[in-house]
């Protein structure tokens, strides 16, 4: 088990993804670790799983935009809950396994762009035209990035992680592996750096 | 809003609320605040809000379970997941709430009682033999208690406490409020301990 690495299944619809992300690049670093990126389709992890989104029963729904807020301030990071949530990130999500594979030197361009239009912007991206103008502005090729994300290769690379992480354990987003040992939720991360350290 | 005080809606059966209870009175006793015990009925906060136990998803089940033995070794106390989980509590949900009516003082010993039976020792508190056992070495009188918990006024007592707490944004437990404020969950005591001193 190498706990000099952690890997970071995600879904950029999910807050407390966003959360996490802005937080473990630095968590990594302090540790000498290595940040693992695995994107995973979070709808296709809740139908596996039997879980369902915190938001499909109304008073946790309320409460967690108010806690994903209080962990934001504490972290000094921004955070618009997205009025268009909940967001359908099946091809933004194949966009990210696309780049991933094909031309992984683009992802954390990618992921910032599109993490920061749902999370700090709180644009549509439900909306393809939406999506190509951001990714624009982001200097990335919106037409080249759909055609990645259409590929079957794509798409099967996507199916194989959110297959892998529900093989795994993995129920819901963000979950993060390190040494084997598996911890849910933008609310573990001092675990996650108590086990980098181990 | 008296942020001196921390309202701790919670039930016997929750080993969340165990490991909250474990933690709280200290928590509140360094920040010279208050704490106020509300029993409440899990199940029926669950059948109000439309929530589940996090063991109805099985991966979630499994996970949660190591996540709470996690907290456990961290808080330093003993934590056994109860081979005869889930405990229907609403008798011992009941007593607490007819205690705190009628015998307040003796509400601390009930709860440590039941608590340690439930998640220390791993009784069956689903049978009255068992409990009544338990209750005769902790010095209690069974009888007199069941008697307690079936009295109309304690029935009301439990259910006004369930209702209010469902009304005030209650999804699961425990749940504390400081100062008109929510934090779910038996990870929030930070967050608890943050808004005590605030």
């Amino acid at each position: 088990m190498n706990t000099r690495q952690a890997e970071f299944f995600f879904d950029v619809g999910s807050p407390a993804s966003y959360l996490a992300w802005t937080q473990l690049p630095a968590i990594c670093a302090a540790a000498g670790a290595e940040l693992l990126l695995r994107p995973m389709l979070l709808g296709a992890v809740f139908q596996a799983s039997g879980n369902a989104s915190p938001i499909t029963v109304p008073a946790k729904g309320r409460y967690i935009m108010r806690d994903f807020q209080r962990y934001a301030r504490r972290y000094g990071v921004p955070l618009l809950i997205n009025p268009h949530f909940p967001i359908n990130t099946l091809v933004l999500m194949r966009g990210a396994a696309g780049l991933q594979r094909e031309q992984p030197e683009r992802l954390d361009a990618y992921l910032r762009c599109v993490f920061e239009a749902i999370w700090v912007h709180g644009l549509n991206m439900n909306d393809p035209a939406e999506v190509a103008r951001v990714l624009a502005v982001a200097g990335l090729d919106a037409a080249a990035l759909l055609a990645l994300a259409n590929a079957d290769a794509t798409k099967a690379a996507l199916r194989a992680s959110t297959d892998e992480a529900v093989a795994r354990g993995v129920f819901g987003a963000p979950s993060i592996f390190v040494g084997g040992e598996l911890f849910f939720g933008q609310d573990r991360l001092d675990w996650v750096r108590e086990a980098l350290a181990g």
